[in-house]
């Protein structure tokens, strides 16, 4: 059902063929507040050190920390907002592996990058491909938070019978 | 810092030691509706697929589906609700796996359930073991929606000095 749209597709959007073993794209920061932390916490994750900051204290952490859900969900959004909202993405099956290597706290500017690991056409669907990457995001301080490695399957460059295809390099 | 806290867990708390390799938990279920599935993709995941239902009926989904964060982030909420509230855990330090196996949509219920994998002292902190768990979301149709491996860090039961510890069985 994809196909009908691509004609409304902007014609700088990024294709598998436009993704390329070792492409690395800058995803921006972000800031995490206590609210953020306390509000995801709140629907998600209500352990103490997520919601209750006097708890949080008490804990292993010394002080509250986002969920590493949160944190997972806040590196996808800037991965949207970089990559997927400018590309022909279909959907992703899941993540290969997924590490929270530090907590983040109140305050922390989190910046995310995304680097391509492998590039994998379908065998079954010729208008596919699988692009895996390597997510990662640092804190303020210069280390590393979270690690991902993740899959998303994005439409091939539409091949000659459609209006938006301008050459025969594909 | 843990320790200090100790003597204020409820004596009905699980600690590493009430973790069994094959133990399942039920861990009740959850409605997704169509407002849900809006209001955390537009924060976290802003594909067309997530936010928009008109978009959404002319994706690959043939209408609006959940972010995939959203619904992992729903298991976590319905772990920490069943287990993680009456349990010693100290952190988690990621995921080993984590399927997106069919689309959840604006009315499914998803059920949960955590099989535990395996147990494993630390062989650095005498106070501390990892449980690994198999996490599972099905709809309401019982088809499997979710699949996740993921490991927490419990604390063990407190030795013959706490004051809670009534026999001399650990």
């Amino acid at each position: 059902m994809a196909e009908r749209e691509q004609g409304s597709i902007p014609s700088a959007v990024r294709y598998f063929e436009d993704f390329h073993v070792g492409q690395r794209d800058d995803l921006g920061s972000v800031v995490v507040t206590e609210a953020d932390i306390v509000a995801f916490a709140r629907q998600f994750d209500p352990q103490p050190f997520h919601v209750d900051p006097q708890a949080a204290r008490a804990s292993a952490f010394g002080g509250l920390v986002a969920s590493g859900w949160h944190t997972a969900s806040l590196f996808m959004r800037l991965y949207v907002e970089r990559v997927l909202a400018h590309a022909a993405s279909v959907l992703s099956p899941g993540v290969d592996d997924l590490r929270w290597l530090r907590p983040v706290r109140p305050g922390d500017t989190l910046s995310a990058r995304a680097t391509v690991l492998a590039c994998t056409p379908s065998r079954t669907r010729p208008d596919r491909g699988t692009v895996r990457i390597l997510g990662e995001m640092t804190n303020h301080r210069g280390e590393l938070v979270l690690r991902l490695r993740s899959a998303i399957v994005f439409q091939r460059r539409p091949a000659a019978h459609s209006p938006r295809a301008v050459g025969g390099s594909y």
